[in-house]
């Protein structure tokens, strides 16, 4: 894939990955004072490590110790980026000074603008026109801007700084800025992130098409209220899909959801109907709620896409085991029969006293005496031909189940994807644990119908690249 | 309601009563050796409390300081219930002891029963008929037993000896201790939780009438397979339900599900098809999943019943605000326009750059810098005529949370339910938050769709209440 390679409508690659990676930054509307999103700002900058930060304010000579400059017209070397925070009347005369200045990207986080209404509208389309003159382009208003570790460039949220594989493309800021912070808790590393805001210049498209280009980015999310150009979107949706996955939550899938939506990013939410056929037409992983894309996004940064969609389940606990059943073949998945020789290997690995070897292996009281038959039972399923994934719920947790799950998956690790459901300890423990398997590149889930959607998704996404193959 | 009052069918509140409420316990099959369950419990006995046990073990003279017996019948004291945790081959013997013995009632976990297949099955008929020879009922085999917090009874895990409102009923063993575990890790606590196992002689729906008919139970927690008489289930359901909330987890509502069941507890699992309309006729709260049962659990043990299904939102990020009211819409919630005069209310004490007083109320940015809007919001909506619950998405947690919520709410707590979702700190901190919230009876979620669908579970409750109500 060219870095170069002109993505399906408009904005090309090397327009927009320039904006990714400033070397010099100015934070017009920088502040020292506490509460702030000025302040917040500077310390995030700070802390990052971002190197070359002109702090922009007319009252102030210096912030945090850091040289401070009445306009952005006054830093004396060249401005990469700059990031406007101030209240929304200042917000005209600093883009002209940005594009006086050459300053090549302006993210603009103040509100006010189109999601007020036409007046709004009326001067977003005024900063545009004004910044267009200085060859420069605008992200927002009314976003987080741009997290891009690699460069240094924090969200106001503290998502780390390391550096992974998932981009993130955002018409919420919160969303952006809260998915990095709540995935990045659970060892989820990001290559960029982008919060688009009003788009009165660049949208959701433009950044969708840049990730899906981006070598560094090998899996995407997005939330998204509206498209601009829905042809674009479908176009681009489609062809990102064939290469890597886009997990999205769609706002505004209802009348008054999509009226909120108006308010929130001035964003013309088009009809839920629509967008539910767009979805399964590209490929597009369509989650529901923010915990659905957190849970697809554990297992598509870290699990290998199956083959089919039979899955093969491991339960300590028999109840849970036949609810987890039901779940799976609620969501269109298949628990099958094990084979013979299956049946066999287990049979003579596992204790039965009080459970059973059919698929769902019910693994019973033992489980919890003797944990190590979850390592049998998962290296045994993972050379069974009837099955394309693994569902393992676990009654232990912690380091053990870790060192146990690792044990079991051997060097079969990554031939099946493998979902683990932690019941051990109580919802806090839960969450500590799902941290530390996502940190060994396992998928966890405090629960077996939320594991099992997961398998769904990536099962339903590995039917379309294969369907799409197919049609090669 | 009379303690005495006979259930819809068979078994008395008085005959189980003394189940949940022995003075002494025989442990048969009592161990001093560290991964057996014998010693399990007698660690659990021994950390709850529990006075008069009597340890039982042909092979010990003492376990961990307690004189032991070679059989029960060697006690010198009566004994009210026994615990048969042995080998499977040993059960039979021990049941006969113990019906000579006089025990009143006997629970046995051992496994290899019914379960199994119709040699199991045979030996259950057997041993209720040795048991009922000494007048003596069975709870069990394939369980694990009984959590009576205020007669010091425990379960294998740690559910805390604190006694609460919960009851729980389960045909899964594993479910009602990790459920117990679990709620009260978030502060709930339980009345009495049983685990019925393979219902040799008492079943799910005896426990069902007890904890219906019992003054300490509020709340009724249920995970189920099957039911042995339809028929009593149904009534017994509808009638309990008219009084306090039963919430069911149905498993094997599939095909492969049911089929799992069998070999689970040897439960004919029934069609899917009918338990679905069953449900909906008793007014059951239905779960479909182990986390959706803690969800309903936390709005049902601390939120009123709502008058409608009118939700007002109350949201910082403006993108969750969205997809919360796309969420309640999609359950059949309602997520209608304010009053005039709440409007006005809001305009003068809501910030409104970035955010919306609309339904639903995108507080935005605002309500991170200062989360005491959060609060006046709160107290706002809580007089507001055109909305029966609140929704709350807030960006801040822990004790800063707690407190605003508590203002917010102030002596308007309790007249609508209120539901908060806490996008704060990450998964981890989330979990720690959720539980905080709920000791200070605050229902609390770590996402907008799983708090509209306890709100919708409590608003469908209502429904059949008032539907109830005005047929009488």
């Amino acid at each position: 894939m060219s870095r170069d390679k002109e993505t399906v409508v408009g904005t090309t690659f090397t327009e927009l990955d320039p904006i990714f990676h400033p070397r010099s930054a100015a934070l017009i509307g920088a502040s020292g004072k506490p509460g702030k999103i000025g302040r917040v700002l500077m310390d995030r900058f700070l802390d990052m490590g971002f190197r070359d930060l002109y702090p922009v304010n007319p009252s102030e000579r210096e912030i945090l110790g850091i040289k401070a400059y009445p306009s952005v017209k006054d830093i004396p070397a060249p401005v990469d980026l700059a990031l406007i925070v101030t209240p929304t009347n200042a917000v005209l005369p600093a883009v002209k000074d940005c594009a006086e200045k050459g300053v090549r990207a302006i993210v603009i986080t103040s509100s006010g603008f189109g999601e007020t209404g036409e007046k709004g509208l009326e001067l977003e389309r005024e900063m545009v026109r004004i910044a267009r003159l200085g060859g420069c382009r605008i992200i927002g208003p009314n976003c987080v801007g741009i997290y891009s570790p690699s460069s240094r460039l924090p969200f106001p949220l503290d998502a780390g700084k390391e550096s992974g594989k998932v981009g993130v493309v955002s018409q919420s800021g919160f969303f952006a800025d809260y998915l990095t912070l709540a995935a990045s808790r659970n060892g989820i590393g990001f290559s960029k992130a982008v919060s688009c805001g009003n788009e009165a210049d660049l949208d959701a498209s433009d950044f969708l098409g840049y990730l899906g280009e981006d070598p560094e980015t090998e899996l995407i999310v997005a939330y998204m209220e509206g498209a601009r150009d829905g042809r674009r979107f479908h176009a681009l949706a489609r062809e990102i899909s064939m290469r890597k996955p886009v997990i999205l939550l769609k706002g505004g899938t209802t009348q008054e959801g999509a009226q909120a939506a108006a308010s929130h990013t001035g964003s013309l939410a088009g009809s839920g109907a629509i967008w539910e056929g767009v979805l399964r037409q590209t490929g597009i992983v369509s989650a529901k709620s923010f915990e659905e894309v957190l849970d697809c996004l554990y297992a598509f940064s870290c699990q290998p896409l199956p083959k089919g969609r039979r899955v093969g389940i491991v339960s300590g606990p028999g109840g849970i085991g036949v609810c987890t059943t039901d779940a799976c073949l609620g969501l269109g998945l298949e628990v099958p029969p094990f084979s013979p020789q299956t049946l066999a290997r287990l049979r003579r690995a596992m204790p039965v006293v009080g459970g059973s070897i059919r698929n769902p292996l019910d693994l019973s009281l033992a489980s919890l005496v003797n944990p190590q038959v979850y390592a049998d039972a998962i290296s045994i399923l993972l050379e069974e031909e009837n099955i394309d994934m693994l569902l393992v719920v676990a009654v232990i947790g912690g380091e053990q189940l870790r060192d146990i799950l690792l044990k079991g998956l051997g060097d079969g690790g990554g031939k099946k994807p493998v979902a683990v459901t932690i019941m051990a300890g109580g919802p806090q423990s839960v969450a500590g644990d799902i941290a530390l398997l996502l940190k060994s590149s396992i998928a966890a889930y405090p629960d077996g119908a939320r594991a099992a959607r997961a398998l769904a998704r990536l099962s339903e996404f590995a039917e379309f690249k294969r369907g799409f193959q197919g049609n090669q």
